[in-house]
């Protein structure tokens, strides 16, 4: 036993999970003191006095600029949450009809017998049946569900909340900007990171309730959990992704280059559905996505300790090591918040950088401390992990070990990111550079920077796998993927400011604010280009070694022993595997592609059909192209998750576990490689547009300014990118999650039922 | 043993070789009957008359023009030579290093010594020392090295020689000018699997000559000659590619993007440095590349056959079913090739696509056919197949069905590819018809499109794998893919008539000759586009066979028993392994993309500072572009070759051969993905770009014409294509292949000195 007790494990957990939902208010209450009239629609007209302007620097950004802001913010805020009211009203549709899969096809296994069955791992001891595996399955999927939903719509709502009070903060200076944008952040990253944890402790200690001593059975039906978390984190990135990049596309195809008129500016019809799709996929999207992958590693990590010495000798401390965990993670990313909110202040456009990157290094060194402190205190010396039939045995320190080295992969993910898409450095500048010989270069190399960014983030995951596998086997690995996300609260913070402060750019444009702020609101944006590539990076990372714990899982509850790839069943798993993220980047891109035409053709028509629009005299209709946005998005939602989800239910049902085994490798080894590639090219298109643009240095001015043939080529490398950074690349690691925990809910239906086909032939 | 004696088997594969040869002179000769004057330089004038005018149709294609044709065809031909002599100087070295580091590294495994070993699977029996397999096998891959580069050369050679008469012939209609180039495909492509099965049978008798009776040690040498091939064409393809394309895009963004002057107009100074390209790069890479399949499926064929039991029971006719499948093939592709040089004729340049399609389909039925008299004839009618340390029972009929189901794969392959690249279906058109919109919807459709194009032929192989697998294991998948490349002679025909053909329409261009003449060449032109990229289908089809039974061959011979991903030195081989593709396709698309640069400014300093050059008044420097592409390729392709050749030795040495044995299976699940995507990407934007041009539909028109806004769009695609389609995509097979055949190669290295990594730690 280690030297923490059950009850103090008991209350330290709800503790962390409460402090980081507690720090989360303060946080908005914070944001809340910049005043921005809203709640007051477009039609309402709007107070005369918004804001006290006893800081007010600028003379032309009037009350009326003001006002502006806070009916755009409106506006956005507005379509945002009717889009997500839609999109839910689907995916409630969905949770009801795949819960009733879940529960019909885990019933079925032993013919929704309510008799108790011996344990498999426990061995002699007597489990719950099959049937309340069924039932607590589904409804840890609901829960999943719901909380996943929840985290992507509250991530959303303080998104939209914040986006005009960076605008107007940008008034003050670039520093108080930041630190709105910033905290707004923070408030999504421990929202998520504390609910996340929260509901999850709860689930355990009431599932508790029914299964006694049964933790084999417990934790079995809880990583529906992870299911649940992750189908719907695949839905908000897809159909968000979708969403914002049609609307993206479509407004720069026209806007940009047909009418040469600014980014964001407010004659577009289409920057209105622009700018909520950042908060819709962006925002919501990626809260789910970091969600699902947390609540999927925790329950990776908690269903193999089950099957280990923890479980078998009922040692609750120990295993809740992955939640203690990420309570740590929660108090070390509150003290990392401070540093960036109160610590210091930025004074300096080059100094936002700088400070995210800091916030990463600073969390990751304290949690490090943190990691060996839990590790020390919540786990036995020594203990026995299962490892695929054989029990392997592991000490303290090398959990120490695993978790560490994840949390450094991470870093090292998350710097390779920054030094790849941040235009501070030669890559993105050589991209920059070969718009001087048009588009087809800029083409050309960005895609060649995407494929070598993934040279580094491989070789520190593999070197993580190694390290983890070696020490820990599976278990080793999913408490490595918790070591990645045990300062995701930090990383949700640095990302979501991203779409924030590009929401702010948009408002300042769009209000007519004037031109120094939207130098500032620029520069905050540019940074956050590279924060939303670093979010990526450690989605995607994590997301890799989360698939191959929860693989790990699966294959242990399927009771396979090994998966040889010189088996003719594994190995054309593999390589359809290998194939599955092709098929659904095709789709999610075309997806993307003919929702933009759509958009094009409207906008196009709203020039010329609407007199005045050109010269600001009247307004766009921007109703229409939120429609055409919100439409191609809940209808072309639809295959992509549909490929994703039924994959794993075919293989399984027709070809059985060991070739449902070579999918999931196959799919995780190659997605990993299109997912880091397709969002570093994005992130480096849209930074290499960005560096011409800000001209902050003679080679940067030499390709300048905006509407040189330079710039133009580099707006079409950033078109293309939209889709492949902001839908197929980051839709990817949900792909391989969501296929490896749906693969490890349904393990005991494909291993008592599976391989139809073989067993026909 | 099977029905036909010994002495039968080593009469039928030579003459079957040396009709292959014959057939391919009287082909050659034929082709030769269209004169033009050759053999004089730009420098020495030309004779008057160069061409009976018989048949000629129209007066402005006169006398000059075709003076022109024989002096451009000169300048090509020359260009081409010179570069390959370059090239091969710095083979001649590589083939002596490489040469001397298998010989030390085999040498090494027992100490150089000259003690005669106990077989490993011949069990009771003693085998030639490990010294002998050294000098063999570094003698069998000098000798498939030489027998690469030259198929390569010929093929060069022949190529350059048709280009112009092609041309020439389109005068007397579309048909005669498609049976000249045709013709000429057929020259190679018989020339080529001729000479590679003779030289493959020659070599196995004389190395039987010390042999003897020890057959394990004869065909492990014997893999050296797959080595040698494929190490050759490594960097053919490379090399070649990146020439091929450095000019090509330098010479396309300069002339059709700035100065807006047609592809392959003479005043663009890169022009023969595109035309020499193509010759260098999908003649003679392709070449290189198709050898390098044929001979390392069959060496894989024939190692595993030598432990099986035809290997142990000596059946020499059984043993050499690989060369019989490959002799009988000869035959097919003979009367295949009848069927469109003289039983029909083209009359119209829509029967162009139909009857190459007719040809693919002709001879896959009729091999079906030969593969059922072979495994008749040859083989006994049951005999085993050793399987990964426990021995198959496997029946003649069931070898019949491994075969064809390979042969029937690449079909499914050819068609899809076609399918998908040809722009008479609509997947192009949808690609033509989102240039509307720009070139960046463009660019997103087309890699939507390829990444789509995946899907079929992962099928199709997956399938292949499976059946041929099941039934005879490793042999199984050898044979199948050398049922792909039965067909081989045909194959090569089809593809390359397309760069022949292209050289013949910019010759028309060049030449000045009539509208209605290039009309003709610019179809068979885009009719070459999609043979083009159906014969990268079969290449990295076939490829991703190959590579698995080496793969297979390698387990084998390193004496691995399983490669289970549950352990973690297979998976992050595994994980690295997929990554390899990503890394070697950002050095082939950047240098590229570098050379381009070069090409560029070169260009554009030409038409600045060369007065009249525009106008026509003056001639362009074409020899400082063709040094710039020399230059480019030679010294680019080092370190992607590097990166290719090294990670076996790297994998094997250091971290052992299940490591190993994951990075072939990563690269070869997560490479053939790539491969595809990209050659098919490319080859659409490319008929996409025709298709506009052509103007063959309602639709085409309202695209077009040429320089329209959509047609612009089409050039960007069709520029980024050209790396995608001509250098990283078809180099990837390559990669895999050439991988999989070191490891098989230096398998008793690592198995006897290999993991020094681990065995540190």
């Amino acid at each position: 036993m280690g030297l923490m007790s059950e009850s103090l494990t008991q209350i330290l957990i709800p503790v962390a999970a409460l402090v980081g939902i507690g720090f989360s208010l303060v946080q908005w209450f914070l944001v809340s003191k910049v005043k921005v009239s809203s709640g007051i629609g477009l039609e309402n007209g709007y107070k005369d006095r918004l804001i006290e302007e006893d800081e007010q620097e600028e003379g032309i950004d009037s009350d009326e600029a003001v006002a502006k802001c806070a009916e755009i913010q409106n506006a956005i805020s507005v379509g945002a949450t009717s889009f997500l009211f839609t999109q839910y009203k689907y995916l409630g549709i969905f949770m009801v009809v795949f819960g009733g899969i879940i529960f019909l096809f885990l019933g079925s296994v032993k013919g929704f017998s309510t008799k108790s069955e011996p344990c498999t791992y426990n061995k002699g001891n007597l489990c719950k049946p099959a049937l309340a595996n069924a039932i607590f399955s589904t409804i840890a999927f609901l829960l999943g569900s719901v909380t996943s939903v929840l985290s992507g719509f509250l991530g959303m709502k303080i998104a939209t909340y914040a986006n005009a009070r960076t605008t107007l903060e940008a008034r003050k200076g670039v520093g108080k900007a930041f630190i709105t944008a910033f905290r707004s952040g923070a408030v999504m990253g421990f929202l998520l990171a504390a609910n996340g944890l929260l509901v999850l402790y709860v689930s355990i200690n009431l599932f508790k309730l029914y299964y006694g001593d049964d933790w084999e059975g417990l934790y079995e039906s809880i990583t529906g959990y992870g299911l649940g978390g992750s189908s719907m984190a695949l839905f908000g990135r897809v159909g968000g992704g979708i969403y914002t990049k049609a609307a993206d596309v479509g407004a720069d195809l026209v806007g940009k280059v047909e009418r040469n008129i600014p980014e964001d500016d407010p004659r577009n019809p289409a920057v209105i559905a622009d700018n909520v799709g950042d908060n819709v996929g962006d925002i919501a999207g990626m809260g789910s996505d970091l969600f699902g992958s947390y609540a999927e590693s925790s329950c990776a990590a908690l269903f193999v300790a089950s099957i280990s010495s923890f479980g078998i000798s009922h040692d609750f401390s120990a295993m809740s090591y992955p939640l203690i965990i990420s309570s740590m993670g929660i108090v070390v990313c509150l003290i990392t918040t401070l540093f960036a909110t109160d610590l210091f202040e930025i004074k300096n456009v080059s100094e936002i950088e700088p400070t995210l990157k800091r916030q990463l290094l600073i969390s990751t060194v304290l949690m490090t401390a943190g990691i060996a402190m839990v590790s020390f205190f919540a786990l036995p010396s020594e203990f026995t992990i299962y490892n695929f039939g054989a029990d392997k045995a592991v000490k303290n320190w090398h959990l120490f070990f695993c978790v560490s080295i994840g949390l450094w992969a991470g870093l090292v993910i998350g710097y390779t990111t920054e030094y790849y898409t941040s235009n501070a450095y030669s890559p993105v500048q050589d991209v920059a550079d070969s718009c001087r010989t048009g588009a087809a270069t800029n083409v050309i190399f960005g895609l060649a920077l995407g494929y070598k960014s993934v040279i580094i983030p491989i070789f520190a995951i593999a070197v993580a796998i190694y390290v983890s596998f070696s020490l820990a086997a599976m278990y080793g690995i999913a408490v490595a993927a918790l070591g990645m996300l045990s300062t995701i609260a930090t990383g949700l913070a640095i990302d979501a400011y991203g779409p924030i402060s590009d929401n702010a750019g948009g408002i300042a444009e769009m209000a007519g604010m004037s031109h120094s702020i939207r130098e500032r609101t620029d520069a905050l944006d540019a940074a956050g280009n590279t924060t939303a590539a670093i979010g990526k990076g450690f989605a995607i990372g994590s997301a890799a070694l989360v698939s191959l714990a929860l693989f790990g899982a699966f294959v242990s509850r399927a009771g396979i022993k090994t998966v040889d790839v010189l088996t003719p069943k594994v190995f054309i798993g593999l390589i359809v595997g290998a194939m599955l993220p092709y098929w659904f980047s095709a789709m999610t891109m075309k997806s993307v592609g003919s929702a933009a035409l759509k958009m094009v053709e409207e906008v196009r028509r709203q020039f010329n059909t609407i007199p005045g629009l050109m010269e600001g005299r009247a307004k766009p209709d921007y109703a229409t192209c939120v429609k055409i946005s919100t439409d191609a998005s809940l209808k072309e939602m639809i295959p992509p998750g549909a490929l994703v989800l039924l994959s794993p239910l075919i293989a399984g049902t027709f070809f059985g576990v060991e070739t449902l085994a070579g999918v999931l490798a196959g799919s995780l080894v190659s997605g990993v490689q299109v997912a880091i590639s397709a969002s570093n090219t994005g992130g480096a298109w849209d930074n290499a547009k960005k560096y011409i643009e800000a001209g902050a240095s003679e080679h940067a001015r030499s390709l300048g300014p905006k509407g040189s043939d330079a710039h133009k080529a580099a707006v079409i490398g950033d078109t293309v990118g939209d889709p492949l950074k902001d839908t197929s690349g980051p839709s990817l690691n949900i792909l391989i999650k969501l296929m490896a925990v749906e693969s490890l809910v349904f393990a005991p239906f494909f291993a008592a039922h599976g391989g139809l086909l073989f067993k026909w032939l």
